[in-house]
């Protein structure tokens, strides 16, 4: 176990009756971060730029991730350092009056007039607690839109994805309850993986490590993701650079649209050797290629 | 076929080859809430709270859910009227010119200060994008917290419910794609259903359409999720009066922490007659209950 997994006592209920036991579940506490320039002189306070809830593990990636696909940091020398507060508990009385806490720090060329800037807007769009991130010019996409090259990715591979995910997945297995996102190769092989009860946790936490990494953007990669794909999936995926996102869930049709505008290709549904390509099409290749 | 998917051209690829074929997504697309005073002189704008991702259907359920866990109305009169503004198409560069628009006119007894005062709150918190409403003030519960009464809900009526929910899901069996959250009575009976691409719209769908029926809080019911438990679930529910929440799949820690916090039954893994409690097992009851 890890502490990525907390203890919980349960009761087991079956069809022949109860018993009291223990059950591992997936571990979620909130984290604030907080952004300043390096070398301050103390003229300028530290900016809380949001709390979010994730699973504890990988924070550094988490916070890089964030950064990146907020389009704050661009470069992995942007950020100077990430420094953590002592975790809580994950008791929420504890976590309402002490979260746990990332100091970054950036170079001073990062700009946050920018992040003022998202601010702005934001005040005027995600008041009362909707979802900040879902503002409208989040509707556009960040990154450049790919080229659609002959096809690279076989069919093969993408069958074989689900399986070499959830091998990677440590926690998983112990929880049930973690979602898993990864980076893999076009031969289909996980060069990073990371989980989180947040989907999309697990998608910030594998993009900010590959950023940290140096290896964005990741142009030669797949995303592999173990849920569903709505719109913010895509998002990220761009904002990575991948040329493709394959997962074992549905698409929606927003994730269907701005895959298709931003050139990725989108699987889905892949079970059993068998998945769906919502849109370019062109990358897949291999035998299972063949037009029926 | 409803507004509530979207046909997509896929390719269709198998061990034995590929082929062209359609295939119904569920539709994603924005939706701006834009919130005033009724009987207004013009001297007060409309303040635009928001833009959500969600499924489009119920869109007045989620208007109204959303505000009634955002804690800015409590009794169904105090929502006026809402009104739409025609639908755009669901294609990113149509939604990010002209996302669809909820105008929602509130009774002037509401208290449109708490939602600048929200807004202050949220301005030092969520401003780069992070999710607003996991502000950390939103770690504090809304709802009082529930008497646990003697045992009232029978371990077979649990078990039943995810097939209940099942039933009562029109577009999954369409897409594959869209979570469901039902308000079921102590005998397991759903009596509302809501279907989106967003686990979180589900919840906040039902809670609106129970709001504006006038049964909140909602005492005598459980909150049936087809998906995950994690934080806002439970605050959610906990907004809404439930006594218990029923899922097919795991709880994060937080989430137990919260229900526990709240008085609330949780209940997870619900599958194949078996379950998992996490907190609240004093309210399971009938022939399953006997201690193994």
């Amino acid at each position: 176990m890890s502490d990525r997994a907390v203890i919980a006592a349960i009761l087991r209920v079956t069809d022949g009756g109860s018993s009291t036991d223990q059950d591992l579940v997936a571990a979620e506490a909130p984290l604030e971060i907080l952004l300043a320039h390096g070398f301050d002189t103390g003229a300028e306070a530290p900016q809380s730029i949001g709390l979010v809830m994730r699973t504890p593990g990988d924070d550094r990636d988490l916070v890089a991730g964030l950064l990146v696909n907020e389009q704050i940091v661009f470069d992995p020398a942007d950020i100077l350092e990430v420094a953590f507060d002592a975790e809580t508990g994950s008791g929420i009385e504890d976590a309402a009056a002490r979260p746990a806490r990332a100091r970054v720090t950036v170079a001073r060329s990062v700009n946050l007039d920018a992040l003022a800037a998202v601010r702005r807007v934001l005040d005027r769009t995600s008041a009362c607690g909707l979802c900040g991130r879902l503002a409208m010019q989040a509707v556009q996409m960040a990154g450049g839109r790919r080229t659609v090259d002959a096809p690279q990715i076989d069919a093969a591979v993408i069958a074989s994805i689900p399986a070499r995910l959830r091998q990677g997945q440590a926690v998983f297995a112990e929880t049930g309850g973690l979602h898993a996102a990864a980076l893999c190769d076009l031969s289909g092989t996980p060069w990073l993986i990371r989980e989180d009860v947040g989907r999309h946790n697990a998608v910030d936490k594998v993009v900010g490590a590959a950023f940290t990494a140096g290896r964005l953007p990741a142009v030669d990669s797949l995303l592999a993701v173990s849920g569903r794909v709505a719109y913010e999936i895509v998002q990220k995926a761009s904002a990575a650079g991948v040329v493709g996102i394959v997962s074992v869930g549905a698409p929606s049709s927003l994730a269907v649209e701005a895959a298709r505008a931003a050139g990725m290709t989108l699987v889905g549904f892949v079970r059993d050797g068998r998945f769906n390509v919502y849109c370019g099409v062109e990358r897949i290749g291999g035998p299972g290629r063949a037009p029926g």
